[in-house]
């Protein structure tokens, strides 16, 4: 376990990239050889993330200019669309390496899924089959032999540690899920979006995507899948104005005598083990200020008002349990590190 | 009419008062005459709001200093439990006063929902009789002749603009109602609480007295007038790092064939003469940026993509609409001066 | 005066040409006839900005489809480098146009001043000559009669209300000025630029164009010509995580034994009858959230630590009197209308 | 080595407290066994600070309950004017604790000032004489042999991090200095005030203290020492909407010829090898968004338009490097421990 291995991070000059370096930077077993970054080829990073000018870190080159075989493990951060060709393009010349791509990719197994929701061809449908959904404390068995894991979207991350335990339990009515979901500005990346300026999402809330967000397909196949029939689901997503952070309010029909406080102890007992996840205890509220910057996921369970309903909340920072960090936990359980390895550090508040 | 009113604004010191003389203070037919704080009697408005610091206002003074023989109308921003016996007095003496509630004291009909709800025993059971809801587009006839006008929350606004009409119209469950609700900080008042400093509540969200929140009582009570029967919301608000601004993003099922289509032109209908209120078309998304500081609403309904459901989102100015703007707007009606004036001020943007 | 004049807002999809259309709206002798933005037009207003969207307004057209016979006014909103040739045509066919150039292309009087800081030929020399740089309070009287009006920047707005009158005045050294200046980030236009998304700008604090800043230019040019000399200042300008306002903070060395208790008086002195301004009393802090959305100027002065020093602070609304209010307040001036028309308006607070 | 020292933390329930907490959790060679928070005693750490309630920690317990003989190491975080008797009453029975002060307690080693500046009678001279006052990268010999350290303000941390190379090297002219400061709202500490509430504090910005604030002391302190003669300094601070985040502009003369590119040389190489210190190149830009959330210092020095006059701008972050990351850095090198240990973390970016 002392040698290191080897990481490339695809599309450093976004977000998630940066938040991949961050944690990663200290990781005791992995050295950062590659960044890649087409518009900013040729810049060192600290031109592009001033915040990781502090440590040494290879130069930013382009996807072709990088060489796979000095690689063991690819962190991709790249836009859905561009990440099947490069993935099934290294597979082809170097099976070894471990893939953990944090776009949409590869997460949803029916390639026609893919095209629905994308509007995109799926152009690597073969090994679409051997994509294990990186749901980290869900998949883990498949994630330790993988070699290439879709790292979950951040909301379906969030919804999904709430109501699968619940759905499996048969404690919810999974044909009746309200999730009205809030997200940090992150969530829409470092591209330049007039809507994503600080003076349009500042001091105020906007919702968006109603009822077409694309983050529904994963939910849906994940807590269908496990209901056994395909299902559909309320998904109202906010932009809030905050950097970081996501917090999903998901409003459930209780089932079989169900009472919120089932729903607690189900959830507690079948996370009590977890080193990232908190189930909370009632009447306490989770907020996104007490996981910043972390991988925790804290989640609480309210009784409604009206008799047989309750309300899951889970809360999670976007860029790091919702994408970065659990990358990092897949790749800490794909080769077999301790699973908190790099992601020790406590939230950060203020 | 070119005689100004006398305007007593109590409780001068809170942000709905400050936002009531922010508003009033160009009003053509008010003049300010009389401001209490009790815990700041003796200073001048600006050092307590420096910002209405560049125009001349009384002094604040205490409750017990004022004299109302020298005042015409008054609005009070003051806590809920002590409005009652403040009105019952002025009453005594000047049953010609007009008083407009911002606080909750006789927003609920049954002063057995005022015991139930704030745990206390309402104190003016019999003026509470002649108390007028002030939801102004809904109350309109009987506001133009009542004294004492309770002016709802903010909250109970917001919903009450998009599902009234619906709910009248016979096209949503009144019983199946999830109202997820986000607000900005300023609901919660200038008082000094932890949750509200600016590192507490910044860069962050929480929920906060999911299913408990008493504005559900004003909710049930005017849904339930419209149904005939008693009814049972689930309520959910969250504080989004905001200062003004309110989002209710409300879960409707549809009934009676209705679709969001249908929905929508029941609003757009029952509110097309209406100055304040908007009922955006299909698609466009409404942000509280877009009537920050204002006295509009606007209100937008989606279809979900769980058939027989729809989702109707309205949003306004908390401290306007919600509470100071209606206020005045109340005032307007009740004094029989144009409803929008003092009101026409456009949104800040940014 | 009963007759509205018509203005047309040149570049109405700009932060500053949206403000002027904000404060123009309710005014009663201005008729919004004209607005253009090259990028969108054949848009409603409430497509590019939905807080408009409350009021009818002329759809969005080029600035090649205006009918300048059909307008009296013309408020330009547009980039420095474009104004000049737009004004020289327009008075070229209709000389009785009064123009208020928000932007910077008529600010110096001396065209190679122009050149040497915006890097670009002056094209419109001779109608240079006639331009009054609109600093309201001090330019009061070549603004009556004006057509011609080049509105300063915001900063130096800021800068020469506070230090002006004490050049005047003979009381701070000219040679030695220190300022020290911070904007909110709407000063950077509504542009796509990366470092004005909300993730970037957020949360931090960033210094920008040290040494450099054009604003400088007109600084030195008033300063100076007060002087009698040619000066050179020192100005140091920040980015702040806030949408609206800008501080300025100049660190003056007295002179002629002036004290900064003399400072305040010149400036109490030299504005007690600007409806504008306020010089506040010692102690007193000023900040940008009292004149937030509004007209108004807060100037403070305190006593150094350091002997025969002084600090004089400005707070203003870069969009309002740095930008929009000072370009309506000086139509108001060139039409003989009361020169608080369209901008009564109090602070917005909080 | 691997025998962890037992650590106590004083004023638990405060921000530098939570944040020394944060930092020391994931620490080696530390054991936090004793919080304690008077007005909180009694409740688990979560209860106060839910971010840190994924890890054990020891409940909250009074002062007075604390038993030093469990304590090797103590860092405080108390209100000044309280910790020199404690100070006083844990080394008269526990004569080898090592204590670091982050209060302003003991940083002026002459206790005439601190009654100047403090208002209050020094309680404890005696151990006054052997405190060191922190500033990691200045005293880091007298450091390792400490047992009272006296951790500087996080002003003056920023300010002498830039200066006192500076002053040293007889570059800058130590009898003018203007040093314009900006700070996030976290230095007002988590006590309940209303101008640190969200709703006061957001979307603006406001001087305090100008002339008068009470770091000016330490930063004339260690300036005058290097300097051989009493000075006296500009230093006026401002209130930034942000949590954390410290930006000091200081305006300075140069002297013996110096150049803006002479005093980078001086601080680049002063600094070469230190592991938190970085001296960017001529026209990068330093921000606290670079800084956040670490122990890193950024400086950069530009030259100003007024000819002999530079400005040299610092960033930190006011809770690490400012605070509680110094206090560990000093007890790191206190204790032999690598200098960096617990501070590795990246800044949180955006």
């Amino acid at each position: 376990m002392s040698k290191k291995i080897k990481l490339g991070v695809l599309g450093a000059s976004g977000y998630t990239g940066a938040d991949l370096v961050r944690l990663a930077a200290n990781h005791p077993h992995i050295e950062i050889t590659t960044l890649t970054a087409n518009s900013h080829a040729g810049k060192p990073m600290r031109a592009v993330f001033p915040h990781l000018g502090h440590i040494d870190l290879p130069d930013l080159i382009t996807i072709d200019e990088a060489d796979w075989a000095e690689v063991d493990a690819v962190v991709c951060g790249l836009p859905h669309g561009t990440t099947q060709a490069i993935t099934a393009g290294i597979f082809a010349k170097y099976p070894n390496v471990k893939i953990f791509d944090m776009s949409a990719d590869f997460r949803l197994r029916d390639p026609m899924g893919y095209k629905e929701w994308y509007g995109l061809d799926h152009t690597a449908i073969e090994i679409q089959k051997e994509a294990v959904y990186g749901l980290s404390e869900h998949y883990r068995d498949q994630l330790a032999t993988a070699r290439l894991i879709a790292c979950p979207g951040c909301y379906p991350t969030a919804v999904l540690m709430g109501l699968l335990p619940l759905a499996k339990a048969g404690q919810i009515d999974v044909d009746d899920l309200i999730i009205d979901a809030k997200s940090g500005v992150s969530g829409a990346g470092r591209g330049l979006k007039e809507n994503t300026l600080f003076c349009e999402a500042g001091e105020g809330m906007i919702p968006y995507a109603v009822g077409k967000h694309r983050h529904m397909a994963e939910i849906e196949q994940e807590i269908g899948a496990v209901a056994g029939h395909e299902i559909r689901v309320n998904f109202t997503p906010h932009l809030v104005p905050m950097s970081r952070g996501e917090l999903v309010t998901c409003h459930v029909k209780l089932t079989n005598g169900a009472s919120a406080d089932d729903l607690r102890a189900t959830l507690q007992n079948r996370y009590q083990n977890e080193p990232f996840v908190r189930v909370i205890d009632e009447g306490i509220m989770p907020a996104t200020q007490h996981v910043r910057g972390s991988n925790y996921v804290i989640t609480a369970v309210f009784a409604d008002r009206i008799p047989g309903r309750a309300i899951v909340i889970t809360v999670l920072d976007n860029l790091v349990k919702g994408s970065a960090g659990q990358a990092l936990q897949n790749l800490n359980i794909a080769y077999g590190f301790d699973e908190t390895t790099g992601l020790e550090q406590m939230p950060m508040f203020p």
